[in-house]
């Protein structure tokens, strides 16, 4: 195979370059005059792309919409919204490009961060931590006897990919009740897949409705005053998809009403939400600062990641991760 | 077989004292002069006690050694420290008399709370729910990068009962490597025990240590600063046993020195701790008021294990959580 050039606008570090560099050997890395610091942040249109038979990272759409050498495209996010549209699409179809995401990267710390405030909620870290209640007073037995045991509660998975798989092995032991909702029903998920139609009948049940939505236009607004309203009174909402997902105004009006019992979110819209803003301030919102899927060695994760497709690539394997 | 008394001083709310009332007819309720309101209160003498064949609740230990009709006493907590003396032990021996506890209805909850402990501090929750670092800044990244997956991470747990069983199928999908220590190995435990001389290596390499040993003449001050400095630098742990296990002093010491990454517990010496306690400012200490056992439920919980208990001491089947 001739030597490729792979085009890389993600700085992960000197070490996570090095094994990149030492990873694609004897092909070439190639870069931007920018990097970008972030695998979720955008990178910007460079000249240096024309050249690239792969790129790795958060290719600018309009360079890829440009080149006529691309091949692969390997997203360092989970999250692939600007290239979730139809134009690119078809132009991804018609010029044989492929378009691979990390998701597998992402979906161990992912999953353990949802189940972190899943068991946060059930016994009530936020308002136990630190608070000096002596044995048998009504407040100590109040805080003892209203933590929900998980085992057998149920549950409604909103997006279906690699960390619902994930959490499914997690929630396991707790024998919940866990159906989930996605676009394309595949038949292998293990869990009953319900429909648009059954969605509300779930949700009157609920005890935990965890969205891992991706942001694209069928999602916008997907968790909306009518979606909050079908779910069971005091149900808990977990958002670690994308924030435009849910309509965060009727969010506030829920939370506020206690007809949400509480919400955790590790994703909003904006990142962060500006000061001031009605989440912020209300006792039954917890927002961690989108960090669900960092974790140690996150940089040579993604990276490995990476050259276990490149290798495939070479070898005319199927990719993993494959989105397109 | 006889009408039985069955003294309990243990007051667990109305509905519970008429599913114990059902539950035992047409045996009798019997009662002190004063109830108890918490499974974890200590009960006073009480003259009607001579009367018991059967005692649920927390009864009082010198009642028990100056009873003569005495057989069974089911104690409402998993706790047992009072009774557990030679004198006791030796004085239920010669009457036959038998002790149960109630570690089977707190060891999911219990188990839940652990996890929940881990799991907020694997995702740095106490540092990140509300903070609202931008993305791709150097404190997002940080917090982002030093989260570390559960998976592969080293357990020790101190103490092995019905709580470490349960605690052990939670972490199964996470693959840990994980060891308990207990006096008496039975052989059936499904990971490795290690003796008190094995314990110094085994904290050396542990990411968690998990300490849920009862309170007896034993483990007093166990972990000390001996136990501390054996274990590697940046452990995290854990106390759901009881809080006289611990020396605290030492804790304090081994959280300002950074030996450990942090301390989660939910039992102390005392209970609560008074105001202006080391632990109480420690950044690094997380604090719950003795609530890992509670639950939805607990009471409905209590009384139909004692209830199954009760069927089987009638059908002279063995009793389920015997301690003696």
């Amino acid at each position: 195979m001739k030597n490729l050039k792979i085009f890389c606008d993600t700085f992960l570090g000197n070490a996570a370059l090095k094994q990149l560099r030492e990873g694609v050997a004897p092909h070439e890395l190639i870069f931007p005059a920018e990097m970008v610091n972030s695998p979720l942040a955008k990178s910007d249109p460079d000249p240096a792309f024309a050249e690239a038979d792969i790129a790795f990272g958060q290719p600018d759409v309009a360079n890829i919409l440009q080149s006529t050498r691309l091949k692969w495209a390997h997203i360092s996010s989970a999250g692939f919204t600007r290239y979730d549209t139809p134009e690119f699409r078809a132009f991804a179809a018609k010029h044989d490009i492929q378009l691979t995401n990390s998701s597998t990267v992402y979906a161990e710390a992912c999953a353990e961060h949802v189940f972190a405030f899943m068991l946060a909620q059930a016994r009530h870290l936020p308002e136990s931590l630190g608070v000096r209640h002596k044995n048998a007073t009504p407040e100590w037995l109040n805080l003892r006897h209203t933590s929900p045991l998980l085992q057998h509660q149920r549950v409604v998975i909103l997006g279906f990919g690699g960390i619902a798989i994930r959490l499914l092995e997690i929630l396991r032991p707790f024998h919940m009740n866990v159906v989930a909702y996605r676009r394309k029903v595949r038949g292998d998920e293990g869990i009953p897949i319900i429909t648009a139609a059954e969605l509300p009948d779930a949700l009157a049940e609920a005890d935990h409705v965890i969205n891992i939505l991706p942001a694209n236009a069928d999602s916008q607004n997907f968790i909306s005053t009518e979606r909050l309203n079908q779910m069971k009174r005091g149900a808990i909402f977990y958002n670690i998809g994308r924030g435009t997902t849910v309509d965060q105004e009727a969010l506030a009006v829920a939370l506020r009403s206690g007809q949400l019992g509480a919400a955790w979110l590790d994703v909003t819209e904006p990142e962060p939400l500006p000061e001031g803003h009605p989440l912020l301030s209300l006792p039954n919102c917890y927002i961690t600062p989108h960090v669900a899927g960092g974790h140690q060695g996150e940089a040579e994760n993604l990276i490995g990641h990476f050259l276990k497709n490149f290798r495939r690539y070479l070898d005319e394997a199927p990719l993993v991760d494959r989105i397109m």
